[in-house]
């Protein structure tokens, strides 16, 4: 951020009176500008004992696996989010289920919210941002072409929850490589 | 948003192509401007069959009793972002637990996750933006005086859950009243 989105004037980078952190601060209006994580949404829409994977058609990751799922939008439920990624990337229907896994990313601002939900029928194809869609069943899991970690993760902890013969809900931090925060 | 926050030219209010919603684009360098929703942070803070609540300094509900909560920082996870946010409020230390309940404020563009905790002893002040900071049992709570619905949602379901022994994760939405979205 350079400049201010309220009156156009230049930003600069400091603590404002009363706060314990730097923001982007009005040096004309005096407006702070404050920058907050983001929610990624999205599912684990199963079909009897498969689960449905996306194939990426954009950066980043582009031509990996992962599970439906992108920014939640103002004016949403986190459900509500999770069901418009699964249809906007797989052309595909789903009931929510319950919540599964959280994820924090805090290098990358973001927290992911993965719900599991029930496939509602065949009828999927992919979207504007995927090459291909389809069903996988555990054997088939593409585990070195997955894009990100947290959907690893995720996948890894829901086959030992099957196996285990008990979904329950997890919560974890995944940490950059380098140890980075911001 | 009136105004470009990387090269400060005035922005327009229009559907990017490709994109399916309205966002603020600059009109000289083509920026797209996203916002998304933001995270509220916070915990019920316990101490033997006691919690701890703030009663506020700052609007809105001046005056009114909360949980130590407040919005999560960039670079933070959920629980440090509840473990900072009731040691700013109620210069209390907890130890975070498990998530407790997650409300989906459509109409405010928020999130709220609050965590169980526990309270690691009884050296606690009023932060900046309280009043007061005192522990309540459950005949104490002052169920009228509760700053935000949220707040109130997710201790009727505490207590709720100690009756029945047993606490289980919530997740719920909660609409505006005249039922707007945005």
């Amino acid at each position: 951020m350079k400049f201010c989105s309220e009156c156009g004037a230049p930003v600069e980078w400091r603590i404002p009176a009363g706060d314990s952190l730097p923001r982007h601060v009005c040096a004309a209006c005096g407006a702070v500008h404050y920058q907050n994580p983001k929610m990624v949404v999205g599912c684990i829409a199963e079909w009897e004992d498969k689960i449905l994977l996306c194939r990426r058609s954009i950066e980043p990751r582009h031509g990996l696996w992962t599970v439906p799922a992108g920014f939640m939008e103002n004016g949403e439920t986190t459900h509500e989010g999770a069901l418009r990624e699964t249809l906007e990337e797989a052309n595909a229907r789903v009931e929510i289920g319950p919540l599964y896994a959280l994820h924090n990313l805090p290098y990358a601002n973001q927290v992911y919210l993965i719900f599991r939900a029930r496939l509602l029928d065949l009828d999927f194809s992919p979207g504007a941002e995927t090459l291909e869609v389809r069903l996988f069943d555990e054997a088939e899991i593409p585990w070195d072409q997955i894009a990100f970690r947290t959907v690893r993760r995720t996948l890894t902890r829901y086959y030992e929850d099957r196996h285990g013969g008990e979904y329950r809900f997890h919560i974890a931090t995944i940490e950059a490589a380098d140890g980075r925060r911001r």
